[in-house]
């Protein structure tokens, strides 16, 4: 018989409190356990920041627990095959603690950074333990604001010009987007600024690190103008916080100018 | 001189008053006259939702400005050439409300569902108002939770396998996505399902009408399994409600399947 246990994923959107939805503060209320995983020394002010939201929104008092993260390796030959193997043993240790620490009828939470659904990888955590089958989990999903909302609410400007599609890619396979669909491009996880390499001088950029935060900082401009500006701004920024969480829309100036 | 006014432009996330962050609704606050675009009566139930929302949020009382939508061909031979005439016309009628309405030093805002940087055209009006240079609006811009986060909550999936990219476009532009853009695309503003042409029939779709409501229609699976069941189940929908929102996300299961 799988352990019945209820999972929550909970999106808190981009940074501050503000960002989170009425649901979502509905959804932190009831919960048996907040399950976060340790990703580390240099991200402990990403969770006192989360500790900011659940003193707000779940003031009748709460309990955490964070999970030590397997080790992965980050320069893997193949990165798909590491990436699957990395969440396996993320699943075996949050499987564990859901079995000892929150147990049958429990109510367990994630709160996840901007939305569950956009390069997060809680949603394939719960989906291995429900695969394993020791669990029956029963999850929720609660909607957050992206940090490419954040973004480009910042900034002030829609997403695309009339009608244009919008790519969402990484740092990572940014030189593999097929012309015609690079003409708005959203990047994420990109710790390398990828752009300097593919993109055209004449290409516009609009950049922001900690966006929706009171920290959040924005550089746009011509490619070929701001390039440099912000690299520096970046590296600044990751030394002086010790972390760095960045977006930016590259938009191609000579398509569909009309 | 230009006439300095405020105007605020508020996500308010996909359609129930749980989807609004605590910063949308306390920009609800203080503001002179909210502006609604009237669509015709085929979407009085979306005023209705609207209502419904600042009845919750902004309970101090506030007042609504219904402006008339100029008329719009539906069917041009350049659909951007139109889609520009007609968002001219549009600032024309929001710029007279504002300086009759709002005047100098009012507080003028903008309810949209989703996200305003996604597929919506007031950041467009209001760019546009600027332009003409009669009003000096100061824009503050409030990201909300968009349909697609709401259509993935709801199915409780990630947008995309791990590390792949995401492409976002319309119904009109879907044929045109380039081959290795499609392996995951986000369909919007599809009236006419057109999914139906150009998806393999092993593609997995996921589907909702209404999503974040309690209206909210979900079906998904494999295209040849299910395209027919979305097609009647949208058709009937939409004239029992006479309006229709509904976004889908496509997968191509013969990609990165490793």
């Amino acid at each position: 018989m799988s352990v019945p246990v209820a999972i929550r994923v909970i999106g808190i959107g981009p940074g501050g409190p503000g960002h989170v939805t009425f649901a979502a503060a509905e959804a932190m209320a009831g919960v048996d356990a907040f399950l976060f995983l340790d990703k580390g020394s240099a991200k402990h002010s990403l969770l006192d920041a989360r500790r900011e939201i659940l003193d707000r929104y779940a003031p009748q008092g709460y309990r955490m627990i964070e999970i030590a993260d397997p080790p992965r390796d980050r320069d893997p030959d193949d990165y798909a095959t590491e990436v699957r193997r990395w969440h396996g043993a993320r699943a075996s240790v949050v499987e564990r603690v859901l079995l000892e620490e929150v147990g049958a009828g429990g109510v367990a939470a994630f709160l996840v950074w901007g939305d569950p659904a956009l390069y997060d990888s809680t949603l394939r955590i719960v989906e291995d333990i429900t695969g394993r089958g020791v669990l029956a989990p029963e999850v929720t999903v609660l909607p957050g604001v992206t940090s490419i909302s954040a973004l480009t609410a910042a900034h002030r400007i829609p997403l695309n010009r009339i009608g244009e599609p919008i790519h969402i890619t990484t740092g990572r396979l940014l030189a593999d987007t097929p012309a015609g669909a690079d003409t708005n491009q959203v990047v994420m996880l990109d710790s390398y600024l990828a752009f300097r390499e593919t993109a055209d001088p004449d290409d516009h950029i609009w950049w922001g690190a900690y966006v929706g935060t009171p920290d959040e900082i924005l550089i746009s401009g011509r490619v070929a103008d701001v390039a440099d500006r912000i690299a520096e701004t970046r590296a600044k920024a990751r030394e002086s916080t010790g972390w760095l969480m960045d977006v930016y829309l590259l938009r191609k100036e000579s398509r569909f100018a009309g």
